[in-house]
């Protein structure tokens, strides 16, 4: 018996985003069935609803079995509109809106289209944050660096751009980062330009034998690549890490968005 | 009368980024009430859970008012242990997992602790789209960009780069982008480089006076930042996407989020 593919479809006036990241964590834990999903974000006119209403119950047809929709509707005649196709909803707002407006006393407002672009001081912040952690990629400057909330170090490709990157975008923290290279090893100390940051210093550590496939990727057959270098450098960062009192994660088994909460808590960052 | 603030409370035995950006979602739309948001993530244990629990009853103690908690929680022990609190709950899970169950006619596995690290063969796509981008922003390298999912082009400034993050780290999409500059404008071509990918650009433009306002920050009182450059590299670059053929999105009133979902749509890129 082949498993049945189930069509997911995520609904929104606005990205979808927030729609579709729900869906992900619900839908990964029913096993037994295969998603397959669909995107109709921005639906902020009576046409595009209906447009939509109509793909779904065609969908429905085709396939013989109703699809799922995740819904993030804000306007409440559009979502009716959407609530006449055969599917089964798993609406976001509908589920939470009456029950908060009893709990604040207070009405929330319908109004579609919240602008979020460059004027808007929060986005600015973003950018700006964004900004810091490209010019503090891989120790590339140092001016400035009084200014980060957090400075990530690590052996190369232990995952330090990536985790700058998602801190500044998603929680718009300036995070530059510092690589630990063999010469520090040798030298057995810090690069002396991070010495008056200690405070802000936190350690990324990996496990050799993925360092040294990510690494191989990059530079086959290297030294640098080399199990046996990999095995040098990470176990010398660590040690110079715990000489120096710095906390340290493990990005092995963790995902970007695990590691850079994870952060946050450690260094009680708020954004 | 000041207006009052209320607790939020995010709670997840995950890095609760889901829950947290529903909550944005929902509590942006209440204007009536500002709100002081907390989080509790990774909550895999009983001990943690305890400790929580606590920690939300003597919030609402000391102010007087309970806090309201928005919660992804696999585990239904926990989440039974958690709903014990004096407080008021956006339960996504609970809300939508029987239901879920019964049209899937499979059950929920209340597991937790997946693993979306290093050996997670999605995370290894979005690394390198991430590194992708970093190797091709702002026109840096040439080298590959045949494999790019889509090269964004627009004056400096104009928001390419965050947008290429975005599409990166977000969606896995390898995203290029490339300088329109004044020596294009006043050659009348493209950059030659682009020719052979017309097929996979895409514009950005800004309006001028918040391009002037961006630019300004970076180098005061510069030529660059000037009003009158800043329309004229505008109209120029329009003009030519217009010649080209090149479909193009005017950031000055879009988020990052929004400008991505819409350049997914317009390129009908799937992640």
């Amino acid at each position: 018996m082949t498993t049945p593919k189930r069509t997911i479809i995520y609904v929104s006036d606005g990205t979808g985003i927030t729609a579709e990241t729900l869906g992900h964590g619900l839908l990964a834990q029913f096993d037994g069935t295969e998603f397959r999903p669909m995107r109709f974000p921005f639906l902020d006119s009576e046409e595009k609803v209906r447009d939509c209403l109509a793909r779904i119950n065609e969908l429905s047809r085709i396939e013989g079995v109703r699809p799922i929709v995740i819904l993030t509707q804000t306007n409440q005649e559009f979502s009716a509109i959407l609530h006449q196709a055969d599917a089964f909803f798993i609406d976001l707002f509908e589920a939470f809106i009456a029950p908060l407006e009893q709990e604040l006393g207070s009405q929330y407002n319908r109004a579609v289209g919240r602008s979020h672009g460059h004027a808007n001081p929060e986005y600015n912040s973003r950018i700006a944050a964004m900004n810091f952690a490209l010019a503090h990629d891989d120790g590339v400057s140092d001016t400035d660096l009084k200014s980060a909330d957090i400075i990530l170090v690590g052996v190369s490709r232990s995952g330090k751009t990536p985790t700058s990157l998602y801190l500044s975008l998603q929680f718009s923290l300036k995070a530059a980062n510092y690589p630990l290279i063999p010469e520090d090893f040798e030298r057995g100390d810090l690069p002396s330009r991070l010495h008056p940051y200690r405070s802000k210093l936190f350690g990324l550590t990996i496990a050799p034998e993925q360092l040294h496939r990510i690494r191989s990727d990059r530079r086959p057959n290297s030294k640098y690549a080399s199990l046996e270098n990999c095995r040098y450098e990470v176990a010398a960062a660590e040690r110079m890490m715990r000489r120096e009192g710095i906390k340290w994660f493990d990005t092995t088994s963790r995902s970007i968005e695990e590691l850079s909460v994870q952060l946050m808590q450690e260094l009680n960052l708020e954004n």
